[in-house]
């Protein structure tokens, strides 16, 4: 399958290297395919990035946001929350079809200081807004709640024993993404209803942003017991 | 020791039964203390939860918020989380010196029918309000993240195999929080910085109310697997 991601920072390229290693070709969408070299918050420049993905026996592009949004089958958005409406229109989702877009985005405002301000509330769900925007789309929130270590290698936290939660309205849509999940080792999978449940997660995020505060680490990850 | 309890629903029925069952003294204060038959949106009236108690030994007294402030020697806030401002200025709670309060309250509004609408967020904090407005207690945040039969008995889930959460900016207020909650049975548990630390387990509820949806139990709680 040919996978077109969104965004082009640290989640993108674990997510984007890992679907190269299951056999994935993929697309990934930046703002200025042209700036290789630029610095990203976390993970590595993109040259680097592609030099260490190249040679997998997989195609990989660097595009713009609309060409990884036409030329992907399925979409990811990795994008930073607070960009992520305002590149969805750049790479013009509304002109693709009824494609499924997993969104793994957070708003997060880190521009007073640490630790970074959870934009989500009650009347702010990043996935919601994006289902509305692009109709079109079969957005599926998942992710969001795990550094991006973790979300391609569960078993690194725990041995895997945790959970990853999957939210959106069209079940075959949820059904590809918990297949793609279990592929990359996730066992505890929990649906949590339409896209307006994704403020769950989303929400959660402040508690996840304290949670590692308190442990000074990013590998870890909730299991619900129940 | 001698509880005071603000808030006299099922969260205060629920930990002042576990209270008198562990020895303490109880003083539970209501907004109209003679008022025993009003029903609760959740739990018994106050009158069926008193004749429940009484003759267990201990002395538990129905009262006025400000009663209830002024005897317990440790005071726990159990009001819904909208009116809890307004409950402690009734308590006259900056009236009562440096005692420890803890908050276990979520801000819902259930005006707009289910699930109920999570106000917190990254500008709401309740603990960091209720610290704000009343700097002689020593606020502590805890057990908002659990539903009531939970709170006392973590053991009736999963064994008790799962995280509670404290945040406060006084270290002995929360190691006497930590002692009273090992009490009940909670051998996880996370202290997660100062009070502004308790918006992540207030934001959090919103994703309890989409757990407590797609599991069809509020018989849950979730472990922090690091």
């Amino acid at each position: 399958m040919k996978i077109g991601i969104i965004g082009s920072g640290v989640v993108a390229q674990t997510l984007g290297s890992k679907l190269i290693g299951q056999g994935h070709d993929l697309i990934l969408g930046t703002r200025d395919p042209n700036k290789l070299d630029d610095k990203k918050m976390f993970g590595a420049t993109l040259r680097e990035w592609k030099s260490q993905t190249d040679g997998r026996g997989r195609i990989v592009e660097i595009a713009t946001f609309k060409e990884a949004a036409a030329q992907g089958e399925l979409l990811i958005n990795a994008t930073s929350g607070v960009v992520s409406l305002e590149a969805l229109k750049l790479a013009a989702a509304d002109k693709v079809g009824a494609k499924v877009l997993i969104d793994v985005a957070n708003e997060l405002d880190h521009s007073k200081g640490m630790p970074p301000r959870v934009l989500a509330s009650q009347e702010r769900c990043l996935a919601e807004k994006i289902q509305e925007a692009f109709p079109n789309l079969k957005v599926v929130k998942t992710l969001n709640t795990i550094g991006a270590p973790v979300m391609v290698e569960p078993k690194a936290v725990g041995g895997g024993d945790h959970t990853v939660f999957v939210s959106g309205n069209d079940a075959e849509a949820k059904a590809t993404v918990v297949a793609l999940l279990r592929s990359f080792g996730w066992t505890d999978l929990l649906d949590l209803g339409d896209i307006s449940s994704a403020r769950g997660p989303e929400m959660y995020m402040a508690m996840w942003i304290r949670l590692w505060g308190a442990t000074k680490t990013g590998m870890l990850n909730i299991k619900v017991v129940r």
